[in-house]
């Protein structure tokens, strides 16, 4: 008998960006292993599916889709736009307001349990400020909606994950955050997530070094000496299976043949970098240290191209089948409805 | 008729790490464009050197190489072991005396114009400290004794050029060293070496951010806005082809399509990640705005490996190939013997 499919919420994002065709695509797929609560704004949906594909999908409130669609499996639509009427291809306050909002429902949805795990589309920054949102984009929103202040943002592309160990923050900032409680967080959090939701039993995470060479022996930084290898030696004491402080340029050109199952970045661009360069267009943001599975495009709106049809739904598609495998993991392992 | 051979002053570097097999590598390699004066320990080469093949090569000094053997294009070694016999495997006061007279006595052929180019093979930075020299290493010390305080670091791998603006420092330093003055010598010496040593009119920069999303309007920090971008508009102003500040994690995944003839990245890291992920094996570590061409291999001494004949001599050959070229474009523009 297959694998009963796994309840998603997916929010369409901005509809002014290409969200809504990157949900009309994921809705064409036709996937058998997962069920859509496609969330956001109904009509920009109709405009990006073709047809009268959409036909089959009924508009319910979220209540409607806990109550009578969860359960047997039966995919739709939660509306969030109302009578708000975004415009196309730039941000703007309905634009963030029915993007937000697509975001509360489904976290309510899955603190419900009427969602296994949530997808999430591009949302603009911009458009989030304007709606009075007081969050910096979906991260900190849903760490802040879920109460998980611990949570991490990983990019995901195959093998290679990589937490972003500090995130949209002037890099002359970085420095003094990188202290041991913030990397023995980033550290359990990414050992949990790796064993939860991916079935790694004793993962093996590698620590980036934040200074050249890795401080060079204290010449370029004191650091890696004073705050990253102590931590990671108090890590290892606790039984974690955790490398560093490793030089981030050797980390990643490395990366295959050194088997790690993860690895911590200390600032974005350290992480990024050579995130878009291995592994961008079927690559993944994921939030882990969620009480629920959160999956998302790796990428923004991209305004310029909206509603064009050019838009690649590689990233969407990765994001919902990281998210199918993850619930299933969780289902197995007995850490989720 | 073929172009005369370039004369190159080669160092083999650290005579306890692989810079012996290496250089024994390329007189191996028998190239007809190039003749050297090779330099440094004239016994860690013969032992480096399969059977009789040093014997062809006589042991002069560095002003007979001058008067004798450079203008008719023949190989010789000058040696600067003397009694010194440094230990294999391990950086030491030996090595580092050995290693640095080793690129005194090139800069010194290159300034009499006895030489067009330098090629260094590996140095250990603790050997040259150890040795008592004040530098930190290669570009630094040949930034002092050349009197060239604005020359740039450059990694070279095919088109891939990226020039490091603040190299071995701690990261909590760099955003205080992002003044317009760097960036605009840096734009000034890069762009003088594309077109003085590759042959480049009208070369296009790219230069980097040094934020996240390059600062996200401020959000992520103010250097864009308040030194980036106003001394990138008086660049072009002046005339450069200048473009950024680009956010770090699109400049390098989109090299190819963007066609940058060069980039500035600001910081040690930054630059590394990618170039290390693209180029490393046949990578080249360069310094422009030198009054000599000089190219090195782009990696350390490998004591793990040195002795072993295990070393990839990829660098080291794209080294010498890469100061041949840059030479003979020299040549061609009349900048030099």
């Amino acid at each position: 008998m297959p694998e009963r499919p796994v309840r998603l919420a997916l929010t369409i994002g901005d509809p002014g960006g290409v969200g809504p065709e990157l949900a009309a695509a994921i809705l064409g797929d036709g996937r058998e292993d997962a069920v859509f609560c496609v969330i956001g704004s109904t009509a920009a949906l109709d405009r990006a599916l073709p047809g009268s594909s959409r036909g089959r999908l009924p508009v319910v409130t979220a209540e409607e889709w806990a109550a009578d669609f969860a359960a047997p499996g039966r995919p739709a639509i939660v509306d969030t736009a109302g009578l708000l009427d975004p415009p196309p291809g730039r941000p703007s306050r309905e634009g963030g307001l029915v993007a937000g909002r697509a975001i509360e429902t489904a976290v309510r949805l899955a603190e419900s349990g009427a969602v296994e795990g949530i997808v999430t589309g591009p949302i603009s920054k911009e458009g989030l400020s304007l709606a009075g949102y007081p969050w910096r984009g979906h991260t900190d929103m849903l760490a802040g909606l879920l109460d998980a202040p611990d949570c991490q943002m990983v990019m995901v592309s195959g093998p290679l994950r990589i937490v972003i160990l500090t995130r949209d923050i002037p890099l002359a900032d970085v420095p003094a955050l990188i202290t041991p409680e913030r990397i023995a967080t980033g550290v359990r959090v990414t050992a949990a997530a790796l064993t939860g939701l991916w079935g790694i039993e004793e993962p093996r995470i590698a620590v980036s070094a934040l200074n050249p060479h890795a401080g060079d022996g204290g010449l370029n930084g004191r650091e890696e000496i004073d705050v990253i290898a102590p931590a990671l030696e108090a890590l290892v004491a606790e039984g974690f299976r955790v490398g560093g402080p490793i030089p981030a340029d050797t980390l990643f050109y490395r990366w295959e043949e050194k088997g790690w199952d993860a690895c911590i970045a200390l600032y974005h661009d350290q992480g990024m970098i050579p995130f878009k360069m291995k592994g961008f267009s079927n690559g993944v943001n994921m939030t882990i240290g969620l009480p629920t599975v959160r999956t998302s495009v790796c990428h923004g709106t991209a305004y310029d191209i909206a509603g064009r049809g050019e838009a690649d739904p590689g990233s969407m598609r990765a994001a919902v089948g990281l998210a199918v495998e993850c619930c299933r993991v969780r289902r197995r392992r007995g850490d989720a409805s």
